[in-house]
């Protein structure tokens, strides 16, 4: 009986998410974040994706890098329960779990050719670097399961109402004709989420988080926050 | 930048499919198709599992063994395709892949702490003796996604019609009344998805197939097959 294996990473993840504060925390919740997955050698050869681009989702499996030094527990308390009740790490999708392994479904947006094979992602929940497993195409046959029932992970949380100062309103319209990132929709749509730690919802406070290149500095305040300032770093 | 990792195997796979042939080529396509996941010391703690009653589905995450042998290959010819045409390997779900990596979404049926942790599942595809790597909750409002296109998946076969002579009706009553498992449906299931290669779908042979501890035998013409017999082994 095979007891362990050695696993190949066969690509990493660059992506907006350039440290793990505002990191959304399942897939799909921020449509407007953006990846790019290059695959290693020898695992980026052309036809390795042909037929891909007939999908519009994919199965995305990865390490969660950055767990790895604090190791694996046993249970978690869920950022969606308030972080009050403890689940069994096997009934949850956190981080620190046995292996460190992860899985995300995200939307093809395209191939690119000119440096190996890279895939473009929208949609994503990883962490720029993140080292990738596998790959594999999203089967509505299979994938989509109608009747399924979402256990303790049903309550959502609601959204955080977005507002911008406008000197942080200038920066974004700037940054995006520049670069062509639609960074305001990306911030609004991060913070939508409350990336903030559930002890910490209750509090009045200022937060820094990085995306791409940018500190976005902003301010909650019940059910909604407040953008400040966006300053490129560096 | 990591670029290999040991992962250790959290657990194996009890399955109705003790061979290859009529294993099904994705999950869910087998409602009947029972397996049990052991979970292995020091990932099998109750408390790991909490929490995990309240849903109706489970990603596996496992490892196809009996392919590692054979090696990954750059491109395969998907079954569905009628094996005529060749896809890349990461548009597919062939276990002939870098890493050797699988993921079926099962049913939870219920959990046992009897030895251990063990998880009752069906709906799998899932040989026995698999080695499995993690268990996630299936979450709905991340994973089933709406308006995923298929691509070359999209077009499903056509469904074998199944019926069974006498003898091979009656030995399936005998082992469900003795055993509890629904034998025949599970007979029915399998054969209803064609298990043949398709290069011999244009044949009429003689087929055998091991489910449990027994050997079907079957035989198929045109678009409907015939069960001939069934038979305990050893």
């Amino acid at each position: 009986m095979i007891d362990r294996l050695s696993i190949e990473v066969i690509g990493h993840i660059n992506s907006c998410f350039t440290e793990k504060f505002g990191t959304p925390r399942q897939s799909g919740l921020v449509p407007s974040a953006a990846a790019r997955l290059r695959l290693c050698d020898p695992f980026n050869r052309r036809e390795m994706v042909r037929g891909l681009e007939e999908f519009s989702h994919l199965w995305i499996h990865f390490v969660f890098h950055q767990a790895m030094e604090d190791g694996w527990k046993s249970t978690v308390r869920p950022p969606r329960l308030g972080g009050s009740r403890r689940i069994g790490v096997w009934a949850t999708r956190s981080p620190h779990r046995p292996n460190f392994m992860g899985l995300s479904v995200v939307k093809l947006e395209g191939i690119e050719f000119d440096h190996g094979v890279e895939l473009l992602l929208t949609g994503v929940d990883l962490l720029d670097g993140t080292p990738v497993l596998d790959i594999k195409p999203y089967l509505p046959s299979s994938d989509r399961i109608e009747d399924a029932s979402a256990g303790w992970a049903a309550p959502e949380l609601e959204a955080l109402e977005v507002a911008y100062r406008p000197e942080a309103a200038d920066f974004c319209s700037a940054y995006e004709t520049k670069t062509g990132v639609p960074l305001r929709q990306l911030i609004s749509e991060v913070l939508r989420q409350d990336p903030r730690p559930p002890s910490q919802r209750e509090k009045k406070e200022m937060y820094g988080m990085r995306l791409y290149d940018i500190n976005v500095r902003w301010q909650a305040s019940g059910a909604s926050c407040l953008v400040r300032s966006c300053e490129k770093i560096g």
